[in-house]
């Protein structure tokens, strides 16, 4: 293996430069590259399959609660993203503007949209009139410019995919409900399909959404101890509504203003999907977004009946997302390859084994190696599967669990922050200046107000005044 | 009936007016809104889920052939723009640029792609190397911008969605199976999934995309006659690889350049589906592209066991896309609303019919009623479906085909013009100074030169020199 493994290109120990490391894998597991578009990269076939099943599974989920998707225009007037003041103050300085249409300047200058509320506040102007109209459950797939000064592939780049859904309700409860319904999906996406857990709650005033009144968030932990946001919904109360003028008629024929939520995932999470789950071989991928579940590789593959083998599993396994690589490689280069690329499982068949009537299953996570017989093959497959899974979950709970550490005075803080990494859960006055104060200090911020609120003590982990809440800190990408 | 469609809002009659007709059907059924952003709309629920019928079972077919999706930059700097002579001239007069990155000016500009040849040429000179990785065989699902002057909902807008696929080839004869191949499968996904019949062709010189060495299309009849261009393969030969030094070594270790190749279709089908197969009711959906495959309407709602057994057929009919209306509209506007909506079947179950132990079905295209006992109503329902795709494609050919004419010389062309609607089938000499006359005289366009010619005469049917091709002409959206 030692050797064979030089033949694929080597990457950087996690350990030695985590930085370099992730860089070396989404580059070299094939999943981006690099454009002459400064801050833009090109997802390769091997990334943005994996955002195909991400979106696939998403979008299902979401239709299951009533979701309908919609497609609204690029750009944004400058006048119409002027109209909601903290919105604006918080995008304007990082956006993209256009403008000219052909050879001549436009009237008025437009930006390419660096997230959709003013637009879908516009269209809902219009498009809303009687309480018959709601609620209205809207969502776009769609790419969105942020004009970002330093970027990096998956975690911060100019132009990103996302969705974004955007709802309007005939009350403040409503849309309460919606907005947790809308980061309750996302947790259990995360957890189910990426295998990452995270925790649920609610960011401070001083992190929430530009235009927001409350802004609930998924954090998850990476490899490297630092947190990662992978999910955020917003509540916005009836703030944008009385900024474009949405309103209805209640039952009552009175108007009424709508209260409305938004809420984001984004290609981020193939980022978080691999630093929570790669290693020093590459790309671990959990079998629910693996574009390629199962890698066939024959041994020996020139030899008579071994390449028919091979076609045979690969039909046999067809409930499966399932290759051959009877590419002309050695075994063990196929091996490194696949390894880099987080392929779940090979499938090596060679002359040997088809005389004893078996393959020999390698699971990429573990290395663990099963010896199964033909007939047995399609339902081991499936098992080993749905058990690394489980597994790639349970290792990444326990890493978050024992990167979890609680800190009841400024001292343990700070003594913490310099020996440990990962989470720091403590208690906070709900003071904005004091979580200023910590992130100036220290480069930790807070994450969020947990759902699952700890009583950790009766005062502020920095100030020592009266605690409100308890926080969730932590350094982040 | 009459009473009950005034209920909803009356459309204009497609023989009075046929354009006011289309843009009734296209709000109407709640396909699209009109924006604050000129020439771009919004598409609406009703009017996105049929993209993305079209888009999964395109897709479908498109992996089927090797296709593999990727996601480049919406951005393409001028200077990358400027690479390929004719693209750029092609190109330049309708983009849209952006000059500012947030609060500064870009050192240089950029322009929202009105398509990507250029960035996946950029792309594959990096990618390709040798001839091991070729072919590529790319494709993406975005949205483009061409700031065009006139618009109209689907057919013709600053933004719309579209997939372009791009290849590279190792020689010329790989990248002209790969356009053809591409043109089949458009052809046939229009004929099998949208019931729309297609004459497949190459355009001529004058017609062909900007920087191709040919250009090969499908040509649509609408209800009122004129062509509508529906997906397009285009062949560059080794054009763009010398613009941009895209070369592979080949086997005999020798620097080659590759062949490439794009495809695209757009939401423009959308406005196809709607002017081959509407009608005075409104829209008419093909079964394979109704979001809704059958509305099922409670008759007498209040009454005990209605609204239960509605739900219960909604259950037994799962294998289709189904729905209930339960609203509290009266059972007149609810046929009408879903005629306005083209939903290809409607369900209609009453206490008689219960009582009865049966159900009436109706079709939308012809209105045809169907007594169905509840036992027999999932085959049945299917049966329709079926019925209903074959004759919707057969009705669009026979329209076709009563509105094809055939002219031998220019009396016959102009007197054809004058009084029918259609294509017309003409010999062409394949002088582009004829092209031009014949269109600046009639406003008539080649659509193509078909794959299958006829030999309908020796001389061109303006100037009555020696002929080389026979050519639809039509006037076109």
């Amino acid at each position: 293996m030692a050797k064979d493994k030089k033949l694929v290109e080597q990457i950087t120990s996690m350990e030695v430069d985590f930085a370099q490391w992730y860089t070396d894998v989404v580059t070299k597991a094939g999943l981006i590259d690099y454009t002459s578009v400064k801050g833009c990269m090109v997802l390769k076939p091997a990334g943005y399959a994996i955002w195909e099943l991400i979106q696939n599974q998403l979008d299902a989920r979401f239709k299951e609660t009533g979701v309908e998707n919609v497609y609204l225009p690029m750009f944004i007037p400058e006048s119409l993203l002027q109209k909601e003041k903290d919105h604006v103050e918080g995008f304007a300085p990082e956006v993209a503007w256009v403008t000219h249409g052909g050879l001549n300047p436009l009237q008025e200058r437009m930006c390419v949209r660096p997230t959709s509320e003013t637009l879908f506040c516009d269209f809902y102007a219009k498009d809303i009139q009687s309480y018959r109209d709601l609620p209205k459950v809207y969502n776009q797939w769609c790419s969105v410019v942020r004009w970002e000064k330093e970027t990096r592939p998956f975690l911060r780049s100019r132009e990103f995919l996302w969705q974004e859904g955007h709802t309007a309700h005939a009350t403040a409860e409503d849309a309460e409900a919606r907005t947790i319904q809308m980061l309750n999906v996302y947790a259990d996406f995360c957890e189910q399909v990426l295998a990452m857990p995270v925790i649920k709650g609610r960011k401070t005033d001083k992190e929430k959404f530009a235009g927001a009144e409350a802004t609930y968030t998924i954090e998850a932990l990476m490899h490297d101890g630092k947190a990662l946001q992978s999910g955020t919904s917003h509540n916005f109360g009836d703030g944008f509504a009385k900024a474009f003028g949405i309103q209805y008629t209640d039952k009552e024929n009175k108007l009424q203003y709508v209260h409305q939520t938004s809420w984001g995932m984004t290609t981020r999470l193939i980022g978080a999907v691999i630093m929570v789950h790669g290693d020093d071989s590459g790309l671990v991928l959990p079998p629910r977004v693996a574009p390629t579940q199962v890698m066939i590789v024959p041994i020996m593959q020139k030899k008579e009946g071994v390449l028919e083998k091979a076609a045979e599993l690969k039909c046999m396994l067809k409930a499966y997302r399932v290759k051959v690589d009877d590419s002309d490689k050695n075994p063990g280069f196929k091996f490194a390859e696949q390894e880099m690329r987080g392929i779940p499982l090979r499938v090596e068949v060679g002359p040997k084994d088809i005389e004893a009537g078996q393959a020999v299953v390698v699971r990429r996570d573990t290395r663990e190696k099963y010896v199964v017989a033909f007939e047995d093959l399609n339902t081991k497959v499936g098992e080993i599967l749905e058990q690394m899974q489980q597994d790639m979950f349970n290792r990444a709970l326990a890493h978050r669990e024992e990167n979890t550490h609680t800190a009841t005075n400024w001292d343990e803080f700070t003594d913490i922050l310099e020996k440990k990494q990962g989470f720091i859960k403590g208690m906070w006055c709900g003071d904005q200046e004091c979580e200023v104060a910590i992130k100036d200090k220290t480069g930790a911020t807070t994450r969020c107000m947990p759902f699952e609120q700890e009583n950790l003590g009766e005062v502020c982990v920095h100030c020592g005044k009266p605690a409100k809440k308890m926080v969730y800190f932590g350094k982040a990408y």
